[in-house]
């Protein structure tokens, strides 16, 4: 299934895209992706739907963050061989964590806002993962249990806030706008498998980041182990986990940054598409 | 005000302390100490309230962190210059911001649980505060002013997932239990001063940490116009800004870590007392 959520910001509204590409309207049945409706029962549920018995959705309404009321926007660093090389950083021997903080989610083509004087914010695709259940200690071997499905992201980031702002990645991760995630929740029986995906963004028409999960040091097996050795990852969760090489600082000579009224466009096989104007605040 | 959550787990009901220090219910007035209950005129509602006129509480039930629905849970470190010096660290030039996971919150009275292995968990009495209305790009002339209350935080914090699990330092604070939170949320009005608070830490009776807000680096202020100039503060988002002097791993010549069956007791002026006993996952 692809499950999303449509409708102005703070007051989506649940739905599911059928077999045709319609967007069809569940509110009716579930108040919203999040929470229990994320669980293998709650996935169930909505599976024993025939979509077509749903209202059709008419328009083209704004899409919101595919999740609600996400707990912990958990974000992986450096999990790319290839990107690590790219920026010069030695590849991790565990899983580089950060947070984003949650205020950062928006829907998959909002405008993504500079902070007031911010000259260094940069993109990243990467492979967001929603967890449908409480995972405490739990086995690479297990991990994927876990997961309701599966999402792009766009891990904005303010590359000066991230490192000359006196330590800790999170304050250039953490503006406002610089989480789009969706456009779907994709579940995770249409995902054959998360470590062959095909991922790029494009900057203004122009490709800049070309990637494959396969190339992925820790697997989203190997994360979701080694996150829930450290805290409970609970139902509406998201993991993004790291980028693929062609971000703006890695160019060489010279480093590229968004200016206002740059286009990103980014997706993943079988995900789906963002598409975001870049403005910048007054 | 002293304002408080009471009852099981993710069941708490709002209550608040009357001036006799008897608990009263607040669930006929409002759902939680949340959100907009936050909010100036929220609080104004709560206080002109007779607190006679409120349910007594019988009993003595658990309290829950004094806020709900935390959305951020943002942390400063090294934020007091003796607490740096201690650490060996260099005065930062702005404040270090990390985030704990907000599922790492519990009450000021719940158990603080190692998790399985950890070998180095380590105690931070910290001012907490609340805000109460959204925050963007505020001056700390105004800052003040976004602030609903202040409450007790110990910043539990396992050293070796900190520094030792590669880079960033969110590892060894979201561990679950590891931030509680209360006993009260004590409204701005009745904290003439957050930058003259004493705030002390014992371990099994003896006293390990004695501070005071005095010697933070940054003040309240000054860190809601930093973190506000990089993403919006919302009402019930808490910020813990920093520990005093007197950890555990800045003891010597031997850092000193909690056991199984420690208890730790710490407390701000008048913003109450918190005591937790350490177990640790199997």
């Amino acid at each position: 299934m692809k499950l999303l959520r449509y409708g102005d910001a703070g007051a989506e509204k649940p739905g599911m895209l059928d077999a045709d590409g319609t967007l069809r309207d569940l509110s009716g049945v579930v108040s919203d992706i999040a929470g229990d409706v994320l669980s293998d029962e709650g996935l169930a549920k909505l599976r024993d739907i025939d979509p077509a018995s749903l209202p059709k959705v008419d328009g083209n309404p704004r899409l919101g963050p595919c999740v609600g009321n996400i707990g912990k926007f958990c974000c992986i660093g450096l999990n790319y061989s290839d990107h690590a090389a790219e920026t010069g950083a030695a590849i991790p021997e565990h899983p580089i964590l950060f947070m984003k903080a949650n205020s950062a989610i928006v829907g998959p083509n909002d405008m993504v806002m500079k902070p007031r004087g911010s000259t260094h914010t940069d993109w990243e695709v990467e492979l967001g993962v929603v967890i449908g259940k409480a995972a405490k200690y739990v086995s690479k071997e297990d991990a994927l249990d876990y997961v309701a499905g599966y999402c792009v992201i766009n891990d904005v980031s303010e590359r000066h806030y991230q490192s000359q702002l006196t330590g800790q990645w999170t304050k250039g991760k953490s503006c406002d706008t610089f989480g789009p995630t969706g456009p779907w929740l994709v579940t995770r029986d249409e995902v054959a498998d998360p470590q062959a995906l095909a991922m790029y963004l494009d900057v203004n028409g122009k490709r800049m980041q070309t990637g494959n999960t396969q190339t992925m040091i820790f697997t989203v097996a190997e994360i979701i182990e080694h996150l829930s050795g450290l805290f409970t990852l609970q139902p509406g969760d998201v993991i993004s986990t790291g980028t693929p090489p062609g971000v703006g600082m890695g160019i060489k000579p010279t480093p590229v940054y968004l200016e206002k009224g740059d286009v990103m466009e980014l997706g993943i096989d079988g995900l789906g598409v963002q598409r975001q104007e870049v403005g910048q605040d007054a």
